[in-house]
């Protein structure tokens, strides 16, 4: 079917590592459900850090919260309900809601930014590839003016082995975004 | 008042039914507020199923958090912040978020979406049939290609006592989206 | 760099004054963390009222959630991402997402609203002017029709002393808005 709108706005790809390096105190998994397994009334507010696709700078970090919805023994995993953001330092902010599904990547919606990202809108990619230490991002972003050319490095190919550069990690002068979120 | 923009956006209409048949451990009401009464503090991560409207197919599920914010006497009911997410199967998602309000009829934001729903935007009219069991929506939403038909298909006049096909509930071939979302 | 769409969208600014009168059980510190320190896994369900920038309305309600990400004792502050909605009454509502941090200025983004906020887009800039009791809002608002003027009304200069009239406070006939939120 056509779409509604006679011009398609123009998309831009953007892509995020996201990676736990367990010195942030995250995941906090509330077992609010009270239950053996995961269940439905489960919290997990979570915050981790964001390096650019090709691994080469820190951006910021995520910051939200996973809902448990459902276990799902067949599958050997869980389905969440996830709203968070993601933070790029001065860049400002890009705000998701949606499915994370531990046994399957996922689309999330991009509901809103800040920044260079005000007036976002779009949908962005999930993938996982160290459960729940290591996933890649590729945002498709409407509405909003040209990404700056820091952000729009080729990305390192997503696989279990990826890691940020030396000098990412160590938030080095030159590695990172201006104003870095942390 | 005139609108900023210049052309209207088109508006398409798509009506949802909410059932919860009480056999997915929902809703998870979290008494956190540890009061006697519905307070501020209550949490209530929540997961039903979604009909189309005319009732013949089964969509798939909602999925996210109702956070009770005011406990009203006089109205014999609550208001609650509402933020989730509609899944309709292999079609994607549409996120919401705005006020639950258990003794009368309100608007939620379409805050964005994913699949077939990607740049969704607009708001959604909830109408409470049985309190807090059955419920139906009428999105109205921008910024989309036109629905496919098997979503556009007449609704069933709300009423308390509808209930989906005999095929639908039992998740018959037919009588689902593809890749229905459970 | 040039923004992708050939013409920008207009810009409405919008001013709003949250109070927390603590006449409203608000806000509810969930200590899920359970640690000393506010940390994450701690949550902040929270309502509030909210004014005119003029200061002579009383227009609604803020109703959400404050999630802890991290306690940051260098600067004496906390990061929480925040997820809630602005009540205006017969109006509609304004659905937001993005950073709190308790030691300086913030962006969220507009997610969305409804009634005559029905497709809003574009962010708000948080000033905290007593903490956690009082703060200013000026919403860059973007996708919809003219405010009303009542709404536009220019606004007191934010300040730690400002306080909303007698009238409005006590939302009495001519001071609020049209079935304003509470």
């Amino acid at each position: 079917s056509a779409p509604s709108d006679s011009t398609p706005a123009k998309v831009q790809e953007l892509n995020v590592y996201e990676i736990n390096e367990r010195d942030r105190g995250s995941p906090a998994f509330l077992k609010l459900s009270q239950k053996d397994v995961n269940s439905l009334g489960d919290l997990i507010p979570f915050t981790n850090k964001i390096y650019s696709g090709c691994l080469q700078k820190r951006l910021g970090i995520t910051a939200g919260i996973c809902i448990l919805i459902k276990h799902e023994p067949e599958k050997k995993g869980d389905r969440y309900e996830a709203i968070f953001s993601f933070y790029f330092g001065g860049y400002g902010h890009i705000a998701v809601q949606g499915p994370y599904l531990t046994y399957e990547d996922t689309y999330l919606a991009v509901t809103g930014g800040s920044g260079i990202f005000e007036g976002a809108y779009g949908q962005v990619k999930l993938q996982q590839l160290v459960f729940p230490f290591k996933l890649f991002y590729t945002f498709y972003l409407k509405g909003i003016p040209d990404l700056p050319s820091e952000l729009l490095a080729p990305p390192v190919t997503p696989s279990p082995a990826v890691e940020p550069s030396a000098a990412a990690k160590a938030c080095e002068a030159g590695a990172t975004v201006s104003n870095f979120t942390n």
